[in-house]
């Protein structure tokens, strides 16, 4: 595989300039500032005999496109390790503005394109009657997800620094103020990797393909935080990365927790000063 | 159109009970708790002649479910008005579970099934090289957009209100902490509709379904509030049900801006105490 890790940065970035009227009790001042970028981003599937398909087109926040590629594609099951990547690219359709051409992501495969069921997965386009939270913890057994293992023992203390960390090492959000992020811990809360973008399923997919990409996969001895909450896609995507232990600022959905729960994860919640909420478990949180 | 408003409630509901530990500096406590209900729904289009199709399968928490599959509907361009619609309804397979058929929902048109291109428009699967922010904007204009009309007029202490308005109007976030909300105001700053859900862009689905439903659309006397941050998909909402100013409690992405500003809406963001960020304006906000 040819990982071009020294990806350049998309234009346009992750944040754009804008100006904006703050309008207070006092009055209205115009000033200069930056949002956090938002434009849609096509992931296409390439095999060897030149054969093209779209797989998904997202909106996100531009940079780390790659790795939101690689981690997208693994996380629905698409790919399943880097040995079946030849090479991501941009679109290099000279007819394209610039702009234009990184908004497609080309992923070269070493083999032929996948099956069109398995994509159409994703898009969660199901003839069938009766999709049902529980066919969706179903749906991802069939897909040979087992229960995650042991994963890392862990004392209450490291989940309290968690979300400054986070916050910290966010450097678009704090342009912005708009972005979600996804940081990767070690067991003893070192930041390990942070990734951020407008959509936190994102954010997720870009530290996730992160490690895939650099064949760090299994992550069975890290924790995910994520600002915001937590829903069934984020644990999902923890579950197929073999993630033990999901942490979030805010709190989960009903389904995120069910699917923690069926795959013997641990799920916290509401991560906020000194205190936490667990809603799963299977202990790795040590007693206070 | 048969138009069941009197919808009951589904199984699980919009809140589903959990067991929960606190942990916090002084010890761990367990208690009983409230989640927010996800689970998926996917909306299934029903021709006169019986034959069906599967419009889109979105995760949401249960409720308002046939608003929500009528204004997923409208925003996407697959419905125009309510007299395209016979009836909305579960879906009514007797070999499924009750929790299974209340996952799915049946719109049954007054016409044919709209031609596939449209629908995989939703989807955002497009073949075509070179998608990118322009051209989304674009693509709305081609499906007929126009710049909304004058709208109201507002004056800035009437979005002083709104974060509080909509916050005590979200019966199910207080007792579960992880909702979004959208809330249709008046130009005087009076709440005329809220819908919560785990997803803002279905939160705003059920808000614009229901107007949809009730015959009120367009919407352009009215200004959407909605929780969290503004993005493409929020606005470009907003655009097609006429709504000419949308307000968020947090920041605008940069896609959001571009295309208010493109149709001449008025989008406001970080409404916070007695402050707030004017992003396109278009003179509808009075000068302090």
């Amino acid at each position: 595989m040819t990982s071009d890790t020294s990806e350049r940065v998309p234009r346009p970035g992750p944040s754009t300039r804008a100006r904006v009227r703050v309008m207070t009790a006092a009055g209205s001042e115009d000033r200069a500032d930056m949002l956090a970028t938002e434009e849609p981003m096509e992931i296409r599937l390439q095999a060897p005999d030149g054969s093209q398909r779209t797989a998904a087109v997202t909106m996100r926040t531009p940079g780390r496109d790659f790795e939101l590629a690689a981690g997208f594609l693994f996380g629905e099951g698409v790919l399943g390790g880097p040995d079946q990547v030849r090479r991501i690219s941009y679109c290099a359709d000279p007819e394209l503005t610039e702009e234009e051409r990184y908004n497609v992501v080309t992923v070269d495969l070493t083999g032929p394109l996948p099956e069109l069921p398995a994509l159409e997965r994703h898009f969660m386009i199901n003839s069938a009657c009766g999709v049902c939270g529980k066919e969706s913890l179903d749906a991802l057994r069939l897909r040979g997800c087992a229960p995650v293992g042991a994963g890392p023992m862990l004392r209450p203390d490291v989940f309290w620094e968690l979300p400054d960390r986070l916050r910290s090492a966010q450097t678009v959000f704090a342009r912005t103020g708009g972005l979600h992020a996804a940081g990767l811990f070690s067991a003893t809360g070192e930041l390990f990797a942070v990734r951020e973008d407008v959509g936190r399923h994102n954010a997720v997919d870009k530290v996730i393909g992160w490690a895939f990409l650099t064949g760090q996969l299994p992550l069975d001895r890290y924790l995910l935080m994520v600002s915001g909450r937590s829903s069934y896609e984020i644990v999902q995507k923890a579950l197929t990365a073999r993630i033990a232990v999901v942490a979030a600022v805010s709190a989960p959905s009903s389904l995120a927790v069910a699917l923690a729960s069926d795959f013997e994860m641990t799920l916290v919640g509401f991560v906020r000063g000194r205190r936490f909420n667990v809603y799963a478990d299977h202990g790795r949180i040590a007693p206070g």
